[in-house]
């Protein structure tokens, strides 16, 4: 297939697709129309031909499109045909809740172990906590897609080079700071101070 | 002051320029040049100037901008010049992990309780954790700016019509499904599994 460069707003848009697709397939739905999609999205029918249009249409408008055929090319494109072995670095407040979140599991995404420059225990739950000192070991015996970065921000640079010097490919990053990583390594920042300050901009926006 | 219309992708970058500005703060650095600033951000140095403009310019760029200055002129902007107080509904692995994280508070961000529909407990640490049948009582009786929904996505919207009801105008939501709130409340999602599949996504989309 040629390549084709997606914009970085169709990019944040098929994770809502794909959710909507599987909460339609699980209510048992057999077609869903583009205007439907649209409404579901807050957006318009043309837009969601457009965004289709980008991975080749995905059938006939007119008739709707098929749930389950659409929900599993969707699937396909977002990588959701195997499983992703990921560990999280920083047994903090958030590495522990990641840790204890099921709901990412429903995407083939499981939790192998934590590390931490200092684990208060050997276990978090069910999974493993190692100390940092065996990142390299670990990485060197298991295979790891993924890794998120739940460190503080001082140290969550470091972290990632040591990761991707050890062949993953793949950071989800929690901590409040923006990594660089090499060519072949693909990142995405959850960034919850920003987001809560963008909250904070909106509740002030019209009080001048 | 007049009001502009300013854009999303200007409001997302205000968040990083405040968090460069702390850090130059801290540094005790006095002056930053707009292509200083823009290295920092990894835009631009007539972007910055551009986004600045949105908001009266912040004083000369061929001099540099006056960091002290700059960082109180950005923050009055996005609303951290006062105290917000919040609670936190959904005491499950998210509601806790941010009832026990301690960076919020530095930008003024207060928890003063959580409420979850099946208290395991009566505090979450130093916190108190409450009946979701105290809601109601509770709001009356406290003020109370924000909240934050970290339930599961099925009584989301039943709980955020509850808080906005009860004069909550802030809301962060953590569940995974977009909210509807009425006018005059703000709403920021943060949506961890989509964030997931656009990393997947970019992970999968040169492997064609």
């Amino acid at each position: 297939m040629e390549k084709k460069v997606i914009s970085e707003a169709v990019i944040k848009r098929l994770p809502k697709y794909y959710r909507q697709l599987r909460l339609l397939s699980e209510q048992g739905q057999a077609k869903v129309s583009s205007h439907a999609l649209a409404q579901m999205l807050g957006i318009t029918a043309s837009q969601v031909r457009q965004d289709f249009c980008n991975f080749g249409g995905f059938g006939q408008q007119g008739y709707g499109y098929d749930v389950e055929k659409l929900k599993g090319e969707l699937g396909a494109i977002l990588g959701l045909t195997k499983e992703y072995a990921m560990i999280i670095v920083g047994a903090g407040n958030i590495g522990r809740a990641l840790a204890g979140y099921q709901g990412f599991g429903k995407y083939g995404f499981r939790v192998k172990a934590l590390f931490d420059a200092a684990p208060a225990s050997d276990r978090v739950g069910e999974l493993p906590l190692y100390s940092m000192d065996r990142l390299e070991s670990y990485l060197r015996a298991e295979t790891i897609d993924m890794a998120v970065i739940a460190t503080p921000k001082q140290v969550a640079q470091q972290v990632a080079d040591r990761l991707t010097e050890l062949g993953v490919t793949m950071i989800w990053n929690f901590a409040p700071i923006d990594l660089t990583v090499q060519p072949g390594v693909v990142i995405e920042n959850i960034s919850m101070s920003e987001s809560l300050l963008v909250l904070s901009y909106r509740a002030n926006e019209n009080k001048d």
